[in-house]
Order: C-alpha cells, then sequence, then structure tokens
C-alpha cells in the first residue's frame, strides 16, 4: 500500500486531472526556493547527523504537538522541553508511541500529509502510522537517519533546495552562517534579518535587548545609534547571504512620526514602562524606519502581522513561545499601512511581502492593494493556511485582483526540515489543479499555464526576494 | 414525481457520487442524536395531537415566516402571534395558502429542503408546493396529523431519535421534563439549563428575574446566593437529564474578576441601573462563573455568540423575540474567550462548546483555538449557516486546523420538529459528500472515512455533550 | 484561433456542463438592463465617434492602469491624465504598445475577459493581445471606430442595451440627458442622482458645493432650503429619467437625528471646520434623510459603502481622484444601517439597495438583513468581485439565506462602454453555471432554474429598480 497517492490534490475530473498532471510533471523535481523559514542553520554548519524519529518529528513540531495537546495529552508526555527546568519525557520511542497511537487524529490535516511524505519518500515506509506500525517505523526511521546520507547536507542536496533562508535575531552572531561560508560546502544557505527583539517593546527582555544592540550603532543607547545598529547589522546580514528581512508583529500597525517625535518615542518606550498604545506606536514607526532602510540598502521586508502569541500564560511560563498556543486576529491593512506606502509606496527597487492569518483581507484589502502599489507583493497562504484548502482559497481570492505578477511565489515557512519537499510539493499540486481549472473554464490558455507553474514555482519566488 | 432525488447533496462526479453514496448509506438510518435544540417538551410530556399544517410548519418557524416577510407579507397574515394583543389571521388554511403561493421565494434555502424532506417523507406527498396543490397538502397533513401514529412520541420513535435536548430557561418549573420521566414512556427528551434570563441584565425582566432565582438560592439578592442558586438548579436540571448548559450572548466576551468585584458588579446591575459596559461586564464574568461550575459538575458549556437580537423595535414591540430580526454581527473569540481559557482552559473533564454566526471566525480563530486548547470543541455551523453551503464552508474551513476529534458533530438547534431527521439527513448527505472529496484528492483513506462518518453522524456528538 | 472558448466559464463535468448551456443559451440574447453605471451621457447625446483604442480600452478604465502601475509602470507612460496638469504620453499607439506588452499580467482576471470579449466579438480580432499582435489590433480597432456602425448609438442598440443608467452629480445640469430625449432617439439613456458632493463633507469642495446646491431650494444656506433642493432636484432627475439614487459612502453608518439637531448639524458642517465625527455623522444623517425622500418619491435608494478611497495622497494630487487607488475597508451594516431601518425598514414601496466591498458581510449580516427587511434587496458583486470567482462567492454565500427575490439582479457599474456586453455576458454565465450546480445536487428542479435565469438577467433588475 503506498501512504500517498501519485495524482493526490489534483483535480478528479478526468480532463481536469490530465491538464493537471501535465503542469505538476514540468515542476515536480524543479529545485526548491525557500526564501523563508526557521530552520536551524546549526543542522548545516555541523552536519551531524538528526538524533532520532521523535526529535525529528515531534518535539519541535508545534503543528504536531499542539494538535496531540488538543485532544488532552500532556506536553510533558510528548517531550516538549520545559522552559521553567521541569522534567518531561525523554524516551524517544515512548513518546513516538503516543504520537503514533495518536494519529488518526491527524486525518485530513496538512501535517498528516507533510509527514506521511517524508514517511514514505524519504524513509521508504508504505504502512500508516499507527499503534501497530510504531515500533517498525521509528526503527526504520533512526537507522536511516544514522546515515551518511540522512545528514542535514545531504538532504538538502537531495531536497534540491537551491536556497534556503534561516530566520535570525537582529542580535544573532550568525556563527553558523559563517562556519557554512567558511566551510567550502556550495549549500546557499542564507539569513533573515529579524528585529523582533529589539523592536517589540512587549518582546521578552526588551530593554536589555535594545542596550545590547545599541552598541552595535557605536554609541550609548540613544535613537540615532538605535538606527546606525540596524544599518550596521543590517550589513552584516546581507554579507552573510540576507536578501529580506523579517517582522512579525501583532498587527499591520505603521506610522510616519518625525525624526524627533520618532526620537522622544524611543527614550520612553526604552524605559520599559510606556503605555501598550506607546508600545504599539513604536512598532508602527519602527516598520516605516524598516521600509526607510530597505529603500536603501535594497533588503526585501517582509511583514507577518497578525498573531495573538502565547495565548496562555500558563503554557509561556512552562514552555515558553512557540508552543501551538498563538492564535490568529482579526488583522487591518488598508488604514494600517497607509502610512508606510505613503511614504515608500511608489519607492524605486522597494520590494515590500505582506503575509496574513486573516483570509478576510485577501479580497478585502491584500489583492486591491498588492494591485495597485508597484512595492507591495503577496506572500503566500501563511501558518494554518498553508494547505490544499488554504492554498485554493488564497489563489482564488486573489488572482482576479492582483493577478499572479503580485504575487512572491511560494514558501514554506517551517522549522521541520522533512517537511520542506512535501510543502513544496503540495503547492505544486495545488497549483497545477488551480491552473487547470482556469484552463477548463475557459480563463486561460494551456500555453500560459506552461509559463504560469514555472513562475509559481520558482520565478516569483526569485524576483520578489531578489535571490 | 419525487420532490427530492435519491441523490441530492451529493456529488455529481460519478467516482465521487459513489463514495458519497456508499458513506451515506452507512449512517442513513443511524440514530438521531440531537443534543442542543428548542423544541417544546410539552409536545412529549402531553402527547397531543399537532394541530394543523399552518401551526407545524409556519407560525412557530421564524426561517419560514421572515422570508416571506422580507417579499412584503404582513405577519399577522401569516398568523404569527402578537405579543401586544392585537389580533391576527386564524384560519390556518388561509395562513397556508399563502404560504404555499409563495413556495418559489425559499428555492435553493435549506427551508425548502427541510419542508420537501417532510411533506414528502413524513407525509407521503409528491407535488411542489404551490398554489395549485396548497389545499391537497394541507388536508393530507391535517389528516395524518389527526392519526396516533404522527403524535409526538410516536413521532420522536420513527426519526430515531435517540436522545433529544430541549433548552430550558433558568427559572423553568421543568414540569414537562418531570412528566416526563414520571410517564414511563422510554424516549431520552433532556433538558438544557439556559441561564440568560437571570445572567443578561439586558434581558427583558432581569432585575424581577434576579430576585425569584435568588430564592433557589436561599437568601436574599446576594452575590452569593445568586452563586448558590445556579448551583442549584444546574443539580436540578441535571436531575432531569442536562448534560449541558447554554448561553445565547451577543459577544463571546469573558471576563475573569475577583469574587469581591464580581461582587459589586452584581449588586450594581440587579438596580436595573448599570453602564452598558457594566452590563457587557457583568455577562462576561458570569460566562466565567458558568465555566467554574462546569468544571465542578460536569455540565458541558456551550457559547452562542454574536447575534444582534431584535433589531427592529417596532417588530420586537409587536410581534416579541424571535422574529427573524436577528441578525449576526462581527464577533471576535481570540481576545474575548481569554479570560475564561486562561483559567480554566485545561481543566480537567471541562468540556467547553463554541458556535459562531461569524464565518470569519472559522479558520482565524475558532479552529486554532480548537486545535490547542484541550476542552474546546467546535459545534455545527449555526442558524443561517446550517445548509449545504454553510457546512462545506465549515468542514473546509476547520478540518484542516482542528481536525475532526475538536468538533461537537451535528446539532439541529430547531424548534420546527419535523426538521428534525430533514436536517440531520442534510447533515450526513454533506458529510459524505465531503469525505468523498477527500477520499478523491488523496487525503483520506476509505477505509478512514468509514469511522469518520460514524464518528461525525453519532460519536463525536455522544462524546462532546457526554451523553 | 478564438479568444474565447464559447464554453468559458460552464462547468467542467459534462452532464453539469450541457445544463448550463441550456440554461445560458436561454437569455444570451437577452436585452441588457444596465440599472447603474458610470458612462458618460456626453456619448449619447453627440454620437461623436470614440477617437482610438488606448482612450477606449486604457486611459479611462482604473481595473487597466492600475494593474499595469502596480508593476512599475508610470501613469504618465500610459496617458493617464494630470490633475496638475503635467504632461503625459499622448501617443495613443505608444500607450497601446506599452499595454499590449504587459497584457500577459491579466492572465486569469476579468478585465483580460471583458478586453478579450470585445476584441473579439466587437472587433473581431482573433490573436491574443501581445508586443506581436499589438499593432494590427490597434489598427484594426481605429479603423472600426471610424465607421458609423461603431458610434455610440449604433453600439447602444447593436449592444441590446433596454435601459442604460448613468450617474451624475445632484449638481449637474444634465444638459446631455436633455439633449438626449430631445433628439428623437429611442434609445434610454437615464440619469441617477448622486449627492456626495454636498452631502460628504470630506468631498473636495463641498462648501461652495453646499452653497450652490442650496439655491436649488430657493434660500440661502439653511437646513431647510438644503433639503428643499434634495427634493427639488430629485425631481429634476426623475424627469431626465431616474429611477435611483445613488450613494458612495465610506461606511454604511446611518443615524436618525431630530430635525433640529440635524439642522444644527448642518450648520457646523458647513462651516467646512467640523470634526471628523461629525462629518461622518452628517453622512450617516443624511443617508436616513435620503430615504425618507425616497420613502416619498419613490426614488430607488442605492448604498455603496466602504471604500477608503485616495489611499495616496501623491496620486491624488498628481492624478485625481478614481486612480485605482482605492481600497476596500471592513464594513458593517448591522449597526449602521439601524438607525435608517428602524424608521423605513418597513416603509411601503421603498427600496434600498445595498452593495457591499466587504465579503464577510454575505452570509454575517446582509443577506440575514435582506431576508427579513420587507425594504432591502442587495445588489451584485461589486467592484473588484464582479468576476466569476466573486460572483460564485456571492451566489453560494447569500442565496441560502436570503432566497433569490431579495436581490436586485445584475449591475455593470461601468465607465468602459465596451465591457458592458462582456460583463453581462459573465453574470449569465456564472448564473447558468450555478443554477446547474443547483439542479446536479438536487437543490433545484430544471422548470424552475428556467424561470431563474430569467429573473437574475432581467426580471430582478427590472423589478428591484423599478424600471
Amino acid at each position: 500500500m503506498a501512504l500517498l497517492s501519485d495524482d493526490r490534490l489534483l483535480p478528479a475530473a478526468p480532463a481536469q486531472r490530465d491538464l493537471a498532471r501535465d503542469l505538476y510533471a514540468q515542476v515536480k523535481d524543479a529545485p526548491i526556493i525557500s526564501p523563508h523559514g526557521h530552520t536551524d542553520p546549526r543542522w548545516f554548519a555541523e552536519d551531524a547527523a538528526f538524533e532520532d524519529a521523535a526529535k525529528l518529528f515531534i518535539t519541535p513540531d508545534h503543528y504536531v504537538f499542539r494538535m496531540l495537546h488538543s485532544q488532552g495529552i500532556a506536553l510533558e508526555d510528548l517531550g516538549v522541553p520545559r522552559a521553567d527546568g521541569g522534567s518531561v519525557e525523554t524516551d524517544p520511542r515512548k513518546i513516538w508511541r503516543l504520537f503514533a497511537r495518536h494519529y488518526h487524529l491527524f486525518a485530513a490535516t496538512p501535517s498528516r500529509m507533510w509527514i506521511d511524505h517524508a514517511l514514505q519518500d524519504l524513509f521508504g515506509l508504505d504502512q500508516r502510522l499507527s499503534a501497530e506500525t510504531a515500533d517498525a517505523a521509528f526503527d526504520a526511521i533512526n537507522e536511516k537517519l544514522a546515515s551518511p546520507a540522512f545528514r542535514p547536507r545531504a538532504l538538502f542536496e537531495r531536497f534540491k533546495l537551491e536556497v534556503l533562508a534561516t530566520t535570525e535575531s537582529a542580535l544573532d552572531d550568525l556563527a553558523h552562517h559563517r562556519a557554512i561560508l567558511d566551510s567550502g560546502w556550495q549549500g546557499r544557505v542564507i539569513t533573515t534579518y529579524r528585529p523582533d527583539a529589539v523592536i517589540d517593546p512587549d518582546f521578552e527582555g526588551f530593554v536589555g535587548n535594545v542596550e545590547a544592540f545599541c552598541a552595535y550603532g557605536g554609541g550609548g543607547v540613544s535613537w540615532d545609534s538605535y538606527l546606525a545598529a540596524h544599518y550596521a547589522r543590517r550589513r552584516v546580514f546581507a554579507a552573510h547571504g540576507a536578501t529580506a528581512t523579517d517582522h512579525g508583529h501583532p498587527t499591520a500597525n505603521t506610522a510616519n512620526l518625525s525624526q524627533s517625535e520618532a526620537a522622544a518615542l524611543f527614550a520612553e518606550v526604552v524605559t520599559g514602562a510606556a503605555t501598550p498604545g506607546k508600545r504599539e506606536l513604536f512598532r508602527a514607526q519602527m516598520l516605516t524606519e524598516m521600509a526607510r532602510m530597505s529603500v536603501s540598502d535594497g533588503l526585501v521586508m517582509q511583514i507577518h502581522a497578525g498573531s495573538q502569541r502565547n495565548h496562555s500564560d500558563w503554557v509561556l511560563a512552562r514552555f515558553g513561545r512557540d508552543k501551538g498556543y498563538d492564535i490568529p486576529q482579526r488583522t487591518d491593512y488598508v488604514t494600517a499601512l497607509r502610512p508606510l506606502l505613503q511614504e515608500f509606496g511608489r519607492a524605486e527597487g522597494f520590494h515590500l511581502i505582506l503575509f496574513t492569518l486573516d483570509e478576510t483581507a485577501y479580497t478585502r484589502e491584500l489583492a486591491p492593494l498588492a494591485g495597485v502599489y508597484p512595492c507591495l507583493f503577496l506572500g503566500p497562504p501563511w501558518w494554518f493556511h498553508d494547505s490544499y484548502e488554504g492554498m485554493m482559497r488564497f489563489r482564488r481570492s486573489v488572482t482576479e485582483t492582483a493577478g499572479f505578477y503580485n504575487l512572491a511565489g511560494f514558501n514554506d515557512d517551517t522549522r521541520a526540515f522533512c517537511s520542506i519537499p512535501a510543502r513544496h510539493d503540495v503547492a505544486r499540486r495545488v497549483d497545477a489543479a488551480y491552473l487547470a481549472e482556469l484552463i477548463v473554464t475557459g480563463r486561460l490558455d494551456e500555453s500560459e499555464a506552461g509559463d504560469l507553474i514555472q513562475e509559481l514555482t520558482t520565478g516569483l519566488a526569485r524576483r520578489a526576494y531578489k535571490l
């Protein structure tokens, strides 16, 4: 039995399926452009073997453990590390069995398809994961992981990664990226400048972060040295391959204060005692400052807005961030982005890529904005929406207003390395299915679809991210 | 001519239709679990014959008369009772003819399918309702209604109802439920604790309601006796079969005040003179109190949030509540539920079932919340969304993030008794169609679909509602 | 090669396609009812030849030039006139070539289908527009435009326009409409009363506009003469064929102040110095005043709410309004319309047609409102949503709750004359496809679909607009 049908995600109707198959075949083996994600550069710097199936598939993947947790399984029993030093399950086989026994919970979810893809294509398994098959799968995976062909760099090449962007804090020393560059290995692993820790006054340790950060600007804690530090660090990140910055904000609010107002606001937030309104205003102002710097240094700017993070204080205190307790919230773009766009919306060469967790913005705000402002690109369906239905909703919602060429292609945005080929494969299949749908309903010529499937797979991402 | 196709709502494409037919066949005759609704327990207590076709299908069903009214037909002419004592049409044949003459207004609406289902399956009619067929249908229905086989209890059994939950006010004496229990009849008709009349300061007669209610708590009007009254009444409801409470609030706001703050707020709202903000805060606080009591007594908690009720003062004054003038409004969950979830989101055995009239919350807030918090379940598409398209949107929106097992199955939420089999039949058909869609696109195995169609039909509801 | 498939937009599955083809054939050649749009009455008054392909297809059509601009093409190079008197490209062939070279940007957008439709059906072209085909197309179009058969009146008749409504400012002298009426030509071109320039305190020149306007009310600048002017002008517009008014507001807010409060508010806004809140309140109050007048004089009222206009100050200053920089925003109806609906929701003969750019309102607010209030009709999918996917989303979202008879049929809302047949053709195809979908899934009888396709094409628009 195959875990996955060769025709998965392609349309069921024969004429449409044939068209989709042809289109998919044209990009099935194309290189992977991964311009935004959260894999660990240490993997590629050190090229050490991955430890075991549980550490590969479960403990680092909040998509996986949040679903198990939602059905009452304790995060401790899944080996999710405690932030408070408490003990958790450490036996990977036990963790794997618990996961396998509950694998039915993932029916019809993207996680299931990603994991099945890896189990089948990467680890050669052909039995659905379950209590019965748990041990055999665990042993087979671990055996492979121990072999040289499953080291990070080997997998990178096997996955046909043309470029892989990781994301580092503005305070990161980029030692792993340095090591990759110095190693002589040809794999293109690049960094991305993510300054949330020094931009978001609500970030853990913000005041200390800013103090440390300003040292890069050559002076004490002042607005000028703070800005200089950003410029300096962006240069260093660019020297480590970065072509983009990334900004994870609760809202898409931007502001365009005068520099003296901004300096005064900075002075207030670095006390750590600013009001919530002032803290939000600072984040808003900093998006505009980041745009100004992008216009200057050419780094592509990404905004990932709209997650209400760490919804449970108890989980945050016990396990830390990124534990599945990040819930999307309604997100405005039309009013929020206006100050930034008024100033830089037509700036030559400026690329601003927008992401949303609020799908209502697709037709209402994002496609109309991207369909007129020269600087704007729409990122692919993000996080919960990186799925068959999510991608189809995105295509059907934005294409009619924004067309294809205001899009930034696909990106996987993952920390689960083995899911990268699976995620890109899903995207290619959905795009083939969507283009086939356009053809059979007379909205696109077959000859155009051939060009577009290439654009959607590689061309748009290369151009939007200046790769 | 049949009013309804045997294959209605199943997919049109042959391969998919065959799969869907097989799945539907597996649950077509399954018992009905109806864990939330608004039928009248008096029917089952007294088991008297229903009066006539108009009283069965038109005057109590706001789905029906609102549509006729929207096209300019006076509610009086449809026999909708006046709250102000004014006179209305009383000739059921006239009312029925008016309805039949305008039956084309219901084309492609769920009401049309529910009514056709009842006309065909229950009353053996095979002509589309119209001015021409009105009298024959009216006479045929009335003749059947007069027979013992169409008494409420007989229909209950004929509908294969395994359990039917009604909904009673916290002030209800539960006499009908008592009578059912005492009658020796085996039908399981249970109540649900609905305390809006004593929790919502905007409810008609709130101050008097609370005074009367506090007597159940053994004392005067105080926060302590008020809480004690809730505990006491919940126990009595549970003794009359209740496994759940239900809360109809304009928003999903929750609050978590200290008990002294809550007591002071209570003292203020029972004066009847609190500000709108305070009234909303009281509703919010009471959701958290209800959660606390559910954690203690095990009753499942339901929140039906987001209806702006009684949109027309004129209609409210003339005809009272529930007259079709209840309009959904934008509803936030992520911020609103946080106080309650912080406190009780992980509480052992606590079940909180969420409903929405704002479909934008499906992918943005509800599925992500249900996909991580152990206590949360998502109720089925509610009210306007209890329809083919509404159900399909729900499945396609929530499954990828919440999976199937964080759902509460189907419930019909109706006061139209004869629509119960029709509504469950629609749900079973849509579920079969959806699962077939997953299979043909390689997202689910056929063997899994067989389990899931059973879960969606009965299993999930039984577990979520602790039946 | 044909530019367009005969079966475009019809369902791909054979059984469904056959049904859809039959339905489409029944209305393919039906007359066009165009009850709302922005064509120029001067065309029909003067009946002069259109100048050239660029002036016909590009410079007046913000759908077209915004997309080109979004990919970095300067509006100046597209010949978009400068509001500030600056110079722009004037060579129509150059403009046309620039457009043709970038025609791939429109792949899968409605503009592409509209333009292809006109190129093929009207101008007899059969090659996809591109750099290579640009000149041949340009010459062929210009040659035809110079012939009598392509004059505005000839096209009006060729398009089978039964009625075409234009939209004029409350300050317009209606000279073109007068000329059409006086010319003896039989084409029915009617006006629509659009008083935004004298109702919206944020409109350019509002204070002067109101001063000029009050002269129609026979007195100085006062609330009474202002209202009298509205009544007077509405009468004049009606005498020039108008059956409707139209109101383009940023929100759907309505208010119902006392007349003395309204008079005081008027006195404040005409100073030009009122706060944003007061300006919004005045717009809100005026919607209710317009409803009152409609109840009195029978003019159908349209509200087009929810566009945040002129998003870029730079573009507004340089090119003026309507340059593609109008972005939808979240729009509430349930609370916003309540004051107006409380007062006039049940008024005999009152028709209020609602439009939205916020699709989330379809199932949540608009369908429930239209499904109960006698006065309400829903306008067709507007602006960005006037597309295959947009129309399908609309049908699938509103029909189940509002039915078909609370809808206002289709309208093209265009200033691009040649797109009118194309737009109505798209609507007819989508409706045929949708009805076929209802039939094959057992939600509608074939016999009903035949009536409904006629209603959707002509009947509903005629009745809603009192044509």
